[in-house]
This record gives structure tokens, C-alpha cells and sequence, in this order.
């Protein structure tokens, strides 16, 4: 693997893809493949990074706990700002990890203090977005991929 | 309190104050008091405010635990970006309340993901720094206050 | 007020958040509390925050009048990025303060010199979307929270 | 030219204006008019500023061609975040100077080592929305201002 | 002036940076023309368009006065982080325009709310360093670009 | 390559990050060896995902020429702000692709337009201590890890 390192489609990296969208799924649930494949005819090399490097190289590894690398993501998706369609798919995978709807409060509200109010306000709007649709009858067919 | 509310010297602050600080202290250690300290001559109600909202009203809430809102703040102060000092004894926190030299390494490694290798090597940098105090003889003359 | 400082719903508290509601409805008007009631189901704390402490605590102070104070604000949320929700209550809370349309757009510009011209558009963007809200007949069903 | 530099409407500024609007128009194409336009009502200085300095001034310089520009604003626009509207014209404008679809999905892969995925794949849907609208008949009554 | 109007030598460009030079040199004193001076060799056009575009065209508009622009400037510089060098310069041309230093302590605590109190910290010790500077007697070999 | 993936000592990513280092050596230099270096000790995954991922599997695609690449990243890294020491790398890799100074100061000047000049000074500021360090005799004591 050097020259065709790049090449998204070898073997090699159909298997690290694969194993990225496992660990992906494992996180993120059903919306998981569904942002792999909504950039499929766009970014198809940003896809398959998310998934292989994201996830599988990176999220995969065993010296942080899912919660802690959960927590960790929703402090700098709420700090980076404009970030909301991500920020959605993270307030789900941080319920998914068992982070509950109280704490991501307090998330929100703790990094307040360090970034300002109206990021933290944005942040809380987009969890609400998230509570709001996973409280309701789950409509097939909103593509989750908008969401990411 | 109403109209005097906003007097950081009325006996209610005081004491809102006081109870911040010792919070700020079990969670940051001797630089706690010093970054207080190193306000009073310049913004003292920026350094009461810090004890009293920052750590008596929000860090001392029990929705969420120290492990967690460190791992948030870490998240934030990485993606902000040019708040090294902050940064730096927010490491130091993250140490006191238990967190490892690794996990802090795999949190970075992490943020790298969404905010980007540059400021993930920037925060990396600073924990650097934080180590390299640690582990050498303490010198009892440096300004805890120039880290916040 | 120590180990309990963090309870937003004691008595001294309660008291906090309702002079900071007041100082909140003198600056944006009808819009203030609907702010703090939008949060009352997925953030009450913040809410709590934003009304005792932004404006209770610091909106409050006498140091700086209520001019500069918005003139900071919108220097603040035009260089963030992200916050037009937000920067179009303090548009509005501008025009409360007595600073006109004219130097809300002498704002802009200024302020495109040093965060760049894209945040500048954004920021006046928002900003007509006030004047064109103001300019029409009231629609009192508009949840004014929305625009926070 | 000098008490009364800063007058917009001086026969100086207005071939300033006019010459920086050429290059808009030929970076652009029609959108390039319509987003000064746009900013007639509600600042018709910052519109000058954008023609007459933004691309009168800096665009049009002979030190670095077209294809150069556009790649750092790509860049530039990326990691700002939050300034979609503005990515979408000029990602119009890249495939104006003869940068590629496949080019602009690299840039915006290449730009999420640097800051990030989020900011990367908000970047990818502008680019895609923009797609979509030249692949379809053009509307003629879409204001192109708001695109801007 | 059309297909020359990026030439920042033409009489016309000359005539416009002197008068900005003039507007800079009114607001921040003598290190005014230092800034401008040490563009000369790595950056001369940039240089240019601080004093024509950002002193001459706009700060020089008679719409808002220096005291509101130099506080929006703060708050921008505040937000953006990683300006202090900026930031001192205008401190200093802060406190030209007549805005006390106690003022300034309070926008930093105002801009706090919305950006969070890292940035809010680091532009405090930025302007002490700008306080600490000017109670000192001074010295001549500085070089006031090194502050810009 | 599945449950071990994350390994980085696994024989496939050993031969992973060598190629990215082989990319990394041919585009920044002497340098490029160094900053992987620099993080053995405190976060080797870290040098390892930029020797594997950014530049073995995302430089080294063939969809964008190098001197693009470059482009894109000195645009990201000056809007970023704070990143100046791994703007300083990418002004040296900037140079190695056939980027003239006059260039690169070209680009700052542009990315002004779009991102302000206080961080378009600082990233000209960062380009010149790269051309001070180019245009002196070298000394190969320092620690070129540094500069990343």
C-alpha cells in the first residue's frame, strides 16, 4: 500500500471503509450509512474518510470511552458554530451512548461559559430539533443524511 | 438584591464569590486562587464573575459530573482556537479531576476530527508545556495566574 | 448561599432572574421573556443564566451605557459567525437603545474591515430581516424566541 | 481626493465603482450586479466597497490569476463557517475560472484536514445546492442577490 | 482610473493613502505610520489598502463616530481571538477617542456573555500589557509595528 | 484490517504512515520528518494520522495539483487565526511548490477581502519570519518540530 494508498477503491480500503461504517453504525444508528451515501455522488473520498479515518482509525480506538468522545465532540461542534446539522447527528449519538437529555444540557450550559451564550443557545435549539423528531412517529422518509 | 445587584462588593456576592472560589479551587488546585488574583487590579468583576457565575453557579451544578464537564471544556477551548493559557490550566484541571496524560492525548486526537489537525497540534503543544512543569521541580515563583 | 448557590429556584435566585428579566425586558422589549420561556422546557438553567447573570449581573452595571454595550454586542456577534439569531435581538435592542438604522449599517461596514465581508453580509442580512419585520403590521402569533 | 474620500457618490468613486463591478461581472456573471443591488437599501456603501475595493481594487491585481483567487477564498470560506450563502457564489465563480467540480470536491476534502469535517461537508452541500441549480432550467425570477 | 486602479503607486492611490495615513495617524497616534512602514517590504499593498480602504474610505465615513467604531472594534477583535497584537493598537487608539480604561474592562466583561470568558481573558491581559506599557516611561527603540 | 485498525503499529499502517511521511519529505522539507518526530512522546497516534491520513491518503491524491493544495491551506490556516505555527510550515511548502513571495503575499492580501486584515497581518507577519529565518545562514539546532 503506498502509491495506491489514495486510491479509495482498493481492496485495502474497501476493508478499512467497511469497518469505519460498522463502527459508524454502532454510534450513530440508522443514519450512519445514510451520510456515507448521501455524499456518494458528490464527495465520495470525503465519505469514504469519514468513515474509514473518522471512525474506524480514529473513533475506534480504545483509549477514550464512547461518552468521553461524545462529550468531547458536542464541546467542539458547539464552540465551532454554524456546525448545527452536525451537532444534530452527535445529539443523537450521545443519547445512543447513554448521555442523557439532562446532561446534554448541562453540556450546553457549561460550555456557555467558555464560548459564549449564543453558541450554547444554537446548540440547544439543535437538540431540541433532535428530541422533537425522536418524540414523534418516525416518518420514513426524511432522508437522514440532511441531518448530518 | 435587585438594583444592587450587579455590586460585586454587597455582602451577597461576597459570599457567592467566596463559594465559587473554593469550588474553582478543588477543581484547578493553587492556580485557582490566583487567577482571581491577577484580575483584581485590572477587571474585578471579570475575576468575580469567573468564581461566582462560572464555578459557584455552573461548574458546582450536580447534573453533570467534573470528568465530563472537563472533557467538554477541553473540546471547546480546543476548537476555539488561541486560548492556550486557558487551555494550559484546564489540562491541569482535567488531571486533578482524574482524567489520564493518555485520555487527554486521545481527546486531541479526537477533536482533531472536527476542528482540524492545525489547532488539535496547538493543543497538544500546550499540554506539552503543562507536563514538563509538572514534572519538574515546582518553582514556587511563577504566576499561576499568567497560565489561566 | 453556598452549597446551594447553584439552585436557580431559591428564593435569592428567583430574585436574581426576576431583576434580570426586568433589565432584559427594558433593553429588548416584548421579546425578553419569550427568550427565557423558550428555554423553560429543554434549558431552564440557561434561561436562569441569560436573565440573572448577562443581564442581571453584567448588563446592569453602570460602567458603560447601553449604547456602547450594543455596540459591543453587534461587534461581537457580527465577527462570531453563526449567531444571526441572536444578532437579530440585539438589532432590535439596538434600535431600542437609540442607535439608528444608519449606524447599524455604519457598524457593519466597520466591522467588515477587520472580521471580513461575508460575516458583514450575514450580519446585514439579519438585520434586514429585523426592518423588514418592523416595517410590516404586528403578526402577534410570531414566537419571538425564535429570533433569539 | 481627500475630505471627501470617503463620499460614495464622487465622479472618482463612481468609476471606481463601476470599474470594480467590470471585474465582479467577469468573475461572476450576472449574479455579480444583482448582489450590489441588493445591498442598495440597506448599504449601499458596503455594495460600493465590495465592487470598488473587494474586486476593483484587490481581485483585479495582476500578481496572482483567477484560478489562485478562488482557490484561497474556497479555502478562506471554509473554515470561516457560517457563510454559505457567500461559498455558493463563488463557488460559481470558481467554475467561472475554469476550476473543476472534481477540483472544488478536493478542495473541500483537503480543507477538512485543516479545519475540520463539519465545516468541510457544510462546504460540500453549498457546493451541491449550487450544482442543482445549473443542472436545472434557470428560474429567472430567483433573485440572484440571495445567493450572495 | 480603471485598468491602473490597482496600482497603488498612481497619483490618484498615492493621494488616497496619504489621506488615510492622515485618519490613522488622528486615531492611534504615532504608531500610525509604524504599521503602514513595516508592510513596506513584505507587503507593501496591504499596507496600502489599511490606510486608503480601512482608514481612508471607511473609518473616515461621517455616519458613526470614532468613540462607537472603536468599540465595535473591540468587540470584533475580542470575538475573533488570536489578535492581541491588533487588539493593543486598539486599546491604545481606544483610549485616544477618549474611552476610559474602565470602560474597556467593562467591554471585555460585556463580550464575555456572548464569546465566552478565554477571549475575554485574553483581551484583558492584552490591554494590560498596553497599560503597562504607557505607565512606563517610554522608550524609543520600540518599534510600534511590532504592536500592530 | 477490521478489529485492529486503529493499531498504528500494525505492519499495514506502519507502511501507511511511511508512504505519508515519503509525501509528507517531498513537500515540506527537512521539516516534514521533524513534527512527526516531535509528537512521539506526547501523542505519536497524532503523527502517525498526519503522516498516514493527511498526507499518504489526502495530499497525495491526484485529483489537485500541489501548488492548489497549498493554496487552499494557506487560506484555511490565516482564516482559522491562531495557527501561525503551522502556517509557517505551509508558507515553507508553499515556497517548495513553486509559490513566489510575492505570491503568497498576494494571497494574504486577498484573504483579507474575506476574513479581515487583523489575521491577514498575522499570517504576514508568520511569512516573514519564515523568509527572515530562509534568508540567514541556517542553524541546524533548531528544532524544526517547533515551527509545525
Amino acid at each position: 500500500m503506498n502509491s495506491t494508498q489514495h486510491d479509495i477503491s482498493s481492496t485495502e480500503n474497501l476493508a478499512r471503509r467497511q469497518h469505519g461504517q460498522d463502527v459508524l453504525y454502532r454510534i450513530d444508528g440508522d443514519q450512519g450509512g445514510a451520510v456515507i451515501d448521501s455524499l456518494a455522488d458528490i464527495n465520495p473520498a470525503m465519505g469514504h474518510h469519514i468513515a474509514a479515518f473518522a471512525f474506524g482509525d480514529v473513533y475506534d480506538r480504545p483509549g477514550l470511552d464512547a461518552r468521553s468522545r461524545q462529550l468531547v465532540t458536542l464541546g467542539v461542534l458547539t464552540a465551532l458554530g454554524g456546525c448545527e446539522p452536525q451537532l444534530k447527528v452527535h445529539v443523537g449519538a450521545a443519547l445512543n451512548v447513554g448521555i442523557t437529555r439532562e446532561e446534554i444540557a448541562e453540556v450546553m450550559l457549561h460550555a456557555a461559559v467558555y464560548c459564549g451564550f449564543p453558541k450554547a443557545l444554537n446548540a440547544t435549539f439543535a437538540a431540541r430539533e433532535v428530541y422533537t423528531s425522536l418524540d414523534q412517529p418516525q416518518d420514513p422518509t426524511v432522508n437522514a443524511a440532511d441531518r448530518r
